[in-house]
């Protein structure tokens, strides 16, 4: 399609269309985007969004620096206060806490409604900058912050706004999605899979914030707030990344027709006095190979959402990248252009009640546990005696042994349970009671199984 | 979670929130379901809203008839006129053209915002409406019109708003899905999976609008409206059903790494003079396995977005159903509300320009042809010749002979062709330029084949 061309329309009666000035702040790989798109597709913009949306300058730590787009270099600034105080709507592409933070106040206290994809900031923050976005009658929107072009805050916020989400299960998280994806493949180890992904420019040189779990958590923490109506923050998710993940466990998972992810979870669950609470957590976990969230490949994300009416829904596609990035940041725009000529800007109250985050004893899953164990007559009834002795379940066992049949090997076996659901403290305790168990060499790992 | 109950919230400041009177039009599957989460979530959708939305009363033929929810006698009316004078909001469930159309427009007309799931009436009337409903500065909302719950007309409409759709492909009739679905399991005949389905309540006793396209074909007008920001109504778009799909055609397909799914396809397209154009259009389409559409099962419903910036997307979740089309409903119910709080409603302005329908020559894709032939040498060839002789290329060719070896069946073979992308004129020549041929028995099917 790229040689096709609009046909002109004919000339229009001279534009009265409101003129909104747009500040950009940050102009990386996303930021860049939006630029270019801002200049090329004026026109369909305007007629879009009933406004001409023009791009009143770009502020950055250094205008003179080189950019993956080329653009105009007197659009840009180093005074990203006086292009907001300048600015009718303003897009925050900076990343980080400050001054990201104080500049989307600055905005929004003038009445200046803001788009950001800025999810480490919302994650911390956002409850205050909602709150104060609202107070001025500003509107703060952040398509962009989750699952990058995927239309998934606005559906929650809005199409499930009338329905009772009770569960969010997220692949929002490209880099690590990509790994485990490549682990599943090739039966490649976590080391070289993360090694291959920043060859391939998918993960960073240094990957923590992603192979640890922390930006899914925050995206969780973002999540849960908006499907729960309550606040949530990064403090409150329970995070665990996907380092400890070996071939071992993928292998194992294959076997057992499943597929380890990593998931940000948001569940509604039920509080030891019987009221709802909600649990947010991020962590690798099985999921049967059927299960829509199982065929999400590379670097791709997906969001999984149930809801009392809706039933299971899922949201699919590019979860980062300069451009799929920008087209969530521009719809986020054209919207709010929409609401400041109807003289109306959107409300982002998100939080309307005060959830408590629920603990251990009250998330029920089935696990997967792998074992190292002596390979000798009794291991199995002694293992399973201390299941039992817990009222964890055994769904399922499957043992193999170093070397080949029995007594032949190097004296070690492995073992791998799958239990019928279970609460985290009672296989916290079981496990710790199996690893002081003699023939026990070591717990090798703990997975949580998610039904389909 | 049915046992969980929400905490209540400390008694609040006296409640001056807005109160907005829905009238209901229609009392079936949908809004019976619509009926009871107005009556029993009143709480909920009030926090989210800002207003408190409030059942006024139900229009329906006879009020006295037996429904699927139990609901006061009283709201029940056979008045809709007066209903729909008396209410803030209205919701429009009856389905066909009229008296829904009447109403619909007597709604906006005095400015009273509007929800319907009426895809036919939209596939119709729908920029007559639009039009409407924007010059009285009432909001019309139909998400529940296209794939149920599954949240695709506001995505389209606000999140895709800064970008430019391309192409979409939509699984949006859940009968011929799980027909084609149930075909493909099982290998069942076409006849034998529509019997399954009617008996399973899939399917409707006179299944004519599914099983020919006719129902799709509605959802794809209105999808393409939406993504190219054109008037395109059901006249526009060319549609074949399901009915001559085989259980060999299935069967071929499987063979070849493909799956047979009915598709609503949008998509612009070059016109003959270089411009942009549009061609909609519903047919049985090949697709690869590894398609994110290809794993959509059963009833099911899944649509596939191309954008110039977000990429591919897919968005997958029931299609049809009381509940999850109350849902989605609902979300425009709440979304409506709040905008009708903020003294600004939306405007439906959905086509910003005319985009030409195109000619077949304009629609290249692959196709896969099947042919009964006589079992002898030179067969090939001559089809071959017929092929190269249109431009057009053949990709794959596989030979069946009735029977087992060549000589030893029936005297007849049976040959699948898949070509390369070519135009549908060139083939539907070919086509006829093959069955023209004394040694082909019959072209026995012809369906388009479209990439990952």
């Amino acid at each position: 399609m790229t040689e096709t061309q609009t046909r002109p329309e004919p000339k229009a009666a001279p534009d009265d269309r409101k003129v909104l000035k747009v500040a950009l702040l940050g102009c990386g790989t996303v930021g860049s985007q939006v630029a270019r798109i801002l200049l090329e597709d004026g026109e369909a913009l305007a007629a879009r969004s009933g406004a001409r949306i023009e791009l009143a300058g770009i502020a950055v730590r250094n205008p003179d620096a080189k950019r993956d787009v080329e653009l105009p270099s007197e659009l840009f600034t180093a005074d990203a206060e006086a292009l907001v105080d300048s600015a009718d709507l303003v897009v925050e592409l900076m990343g980080g806490i400050e001054p990201a933070r104080s500049l989307i106040l600055r905005a929004v206290r003038k009445g200046a409604s803001v788009v950001t994809g800025n999810k480490a900031l919302l994650a911390q923050d956002g409850p205050a900058l909602f709150e104060e976005a609202d107070r001025n009658n500003a509107e703060l929107s952040f398509e962009a912050a989750v699952a990058g072009a995927i239309p998934i805050i606005r559906p929650i916020r809005e199409s499930l706004s009338g329905d009772r989400i009770t569960r969010v299960l997220g692949i929002v998280n490209g880099t690590t999605n990509y790994i485990l994806d490549q682990m599943d493949s090739t039966g490649a180890q976590f080391a070289d899979a993360l090694a291959e992904a920043q060859r391939l420019g998918y993960a960073e040189a240094d990957p923590t914030a992603d192979v640890e779990g922390h930006d899914a958590a925050a995206k969780a923490a973002l999540l849960a707030t908006l499907a729960f109506h309550t606040p949530v923050s990064l403090d409150d998710v329970r995070c665990q990344g996907i380092t400890k993940v070996s071939a071992d466990d993928i292998a194992a998972a294959k076997d057992s027709g499943l597929v380890i992810k990593l998931l940000a979870i948001a569940e509604l669950v039920k509080t030891s006095d019987g009221y709802e609470g909600t649990s947010v957590r991020v962590h690798p976990t099985l999921l049967p190979r059927e299960h829509p969230l199982a065929a999400v490949r590379g670097a791709y994300n997906a969001v999984f959402v149930e809801a009392e009416n809706a039933g299971q829904l899922m949201f699919y596609g590019a979860g980062a990248g300069g451009r799929p990035t920008a087209s969530a940041v521009m719809g986020d725009l054209v919207s709010t252009a929409r609401r400041v000529v109807a003289g109306a800007p959107g409300r982002t109250d998100t939080a309307t009640r005060k959830l408590p985050m629920v603990g251990v004893d009250a998330i029920i899953t089935s696990y997967s546990i792998g074992l190292e164990v002596a390979d000798q007559p009794g291991v199995l009834s002694r293992v399973a005696a201390v299941f039992a002795d817990h009222g964890v379940s055994i769904e399922a066992m499957r043992q193999t042994i170093d070397g080949g049949a029995p007594g032949a090997g190097d004296g070690r076996a492995e073992l791998r349970f799958v239990t019928h659901p279970a609460s985290e403290k009672a296989l916290a305790e079981t496990v710790a009671d199996i690893n002081n168990l003699d023939v026990v060499e070591s717990v090798t790992s703990v997975l949580r199984v998610e039904g389909v």
